[in-house]
């Protein structure tokens, strides 16, 4: 990003001169050049703050913030040490508080905190980069929802399906986390690009990809223009227990058969997958585990159902072992070693293998973060509809 | 975005505990609601940052920035005068420096601000609004660009589109503004609904929409890896008459070949519509004066071009105002009375009356905005292809 800013800014007084749009906006300072990805894969960040009194540089290719220093001009800077290849989130600390990096555009779509994402290039291309293969085509679609609203949908159309236009297509739904939004698949995940390459590779087959978003209670609260904050917590404690059926209502009674009736779809339970990462990951394991019907392709991406609720709310799916195996394809678990939810997965996993439910378990090293969520679909895409 | 936040917080206990995303940040502190849009259409903003000297409100509904006064957990907040119903874009000037709201999702797409976005309803739908009407899609399409690279653009295809698969549609070429990106029309403009509302009404044609990214001599750099500011620099100085073509060259040999290609278009010039906002109205009338050949419909929506470069550079179109008279079936210009090329504009539509070139005016009150860009949208729309 920081080349296009600078590009951009030169433009800005070669070729017409356009002050700034937003008019009431303070000048607008020295240019700043963020993040400067270097030649030996360290990074130079930097953030304009001259009356800032400290200011660091916080980011999942650190263990902890590390202090950013101040020059004349009050550009606080920083720069680390070569960093692993991949796309990692991050934010500067000003004074305590977290920030995007003002001179890039790529951003992390969340609805509790602000981050950017840097991505370190690797020497040969990743699974995830934007390669010259033949690309699919990510849809904003706006969909009639639960009790009247209006739902988002971000769906991704392999190559070449404006092409064949009598080809049908299995359909992949895929469930973002807790504060995350249905555009952080695409944004942070690059499920799209991940998915081109693999097509392109002969690893995986074209299907199309639904990506929801995950809290349609909250959504429904805002277009009713409940705007108090007291009738929302009213609402939220009263209706708990609605409210965690709500996703899966949605998706079963709205989302899938409005793909179904607007793109060329698959319709049987052979050709309908389901995942999701952490909160997305425990809807998809409760929407499948209760609609047996309607999904046989499951994978939960760092989630997990505890035991006790297994036995409370899914008893048929260990109860029926032999039925179980029989109906699901793929029943697919991933996880990091440090994942605040590692604990969990293992006792869900050790679960199953007592009920002798046959899944698929992958571990890898690292966190609850997207740098693994990308490692997650890279592994489960090529065994879906196979 | 303020309720999907206390919702998203209050799920985060009641259903799943999932801590923070990004693992080095520091504890998210109290729950910060902002922006709340009171009954009265006065806005209360709120900004955690204990540690900030001063902390200030921008945003397009405010004639200077205004003081925001702390309270004892840190948090920022100042309630506005009732507002003018419309979508503002705004930030927080933290100790001088621009940051988006961290609790608002909506936010405005920029390689040089941060800035989120405000929505103060009417008691009417707006005509951005987003209604209970058929929606178009929006979708992000990867094309082969310039010098080999991988261009992006953002496409609205109508209701019904998928449907009436025989159906051919007029194209609508719109070009965003210096340091906006190709979301920007989308995100802030709000295209897809006025056009949706539009259609509903009967007021304009269903029409494919084409957004692309204004500075692909930017993204060139940057997938080329010229990552050395200097480099960019010596490049930017000693190519800027090039660069200044690049965007024409991209949308003429490229972009257009492309969307005939992957859709289904009209492909004669009295279906093929072009506009652009500031730097890309300035593109817009410089694509569309070279190449009379391709397109039949031009608006420039504050922007223009100088006396002398008409006479130097496009001397055609005042040189034979009758064949221009002829080919032209729309030529619009649009300006606010307080937007800093005002003047330009003037000048630039007296320059067509004085040659005799047919073209329609449209004057409003307020500036460089986009809440005027909304509306030369929505003057614009249904003049095209009637």
């Amino acid at each position: 990003m920081k080349i296009k800013v600078i590009i951009q800014f030169l433009a800005f007084y070669i070729i017409l001169a356009i002050p700034g749009i937003v008019s009431s906006q303070p000048p607008r300072g020295p240019l700043v050049i963020s993040p400067q990805v270097n030649a030996d894969k360290s990074v130079t960040f930097r953030y304009l703050a001259p009356l800032a009194n400290e200011v660091k540089l916080s980011g999942q290719f650190l263990k902890a913030p590390v202090a950013m220093t101040k020059d004349a001009q009050g550009i606080w800077s920083v720069t680390t040490e070569p960093i692993k290849p991949d796309i990692y989130p991050y934010n500067f600390q000003v004074d305590g508080i977290g920030v995007m990096d003002p001179a890039n555009v790529a951003f992390f779509p969340n609805e509790r905190f602000k981050a950017s994402l840097v991505e370190i290039p690797a020497d040969v291309p990743s699974v995830y980069s934007l390669r010259e293969v033949p690309h699919g085509t990510i849809s904003y679609e706006y969909y009639p929802s639960v009790e009247g609203s209006t739902g988002t949908l971000v769906v991704y159309t392999p190559p070449g399906y404006t092409k064949e236009r009598a080809k049908k297509y299995p359909v992949f739904y895929l469930i973002s986390g807790t504060t995350d939004t249905e555009e952080t698949f695409y944004k942070v995940g690059k499920t799209n690009f991940i998915l081109d390459n693999l097509i392109a590779d002969g690893k995986a087959k074209p299907m199309i990809v639904v990506m929801p978003y995950g809290n349609p209670a909250a959504r429904i609260a805002e277009q009713k223009g409940l705007s108090k904050p007291a009738d929302i917590m009213n609402r939220d404690s009263e209706d708990a227990v609605k409210r965690a059926k709500f996703f899966e209502t949605d998706l079963i009674t709205n989302i899938i058969p409005y793909i179904e009736k607007n793109y060329r779809t698959l319709t049987n339970r052979e050709n309908r997958a389901i995942a999701g990462f952490s909160r997305g990951g425990g809807q998809t394991l409760r929407a499948a585990f209760n609609n047996m019907h309607k999904f046989a392709w499951v994978c939960s991406y760092a989630s997990y159902i505890s035991p006790a609720e297994m036995d409370k709310g899914f008893s048929h799916i260990g109860g029926d072992a032999a039925k179980t195996n029989q109906q699901l394809k793929l029943l697919w678990s991933g996880i990091g070693t440090e994942d605040f939810l590692y604990k969990g997965t293992v006792e869900f996993e050790d679960y199953l293998k007592a009920k002798k439910v046959n899944f698929k378990s992958y571990v890898t090293d690292g966190g609850h973060t997207w740098m693994n969520v990308k490692k997650y679909m890279n592994e489960t895409l090529p065994l879906l509809f196979q």
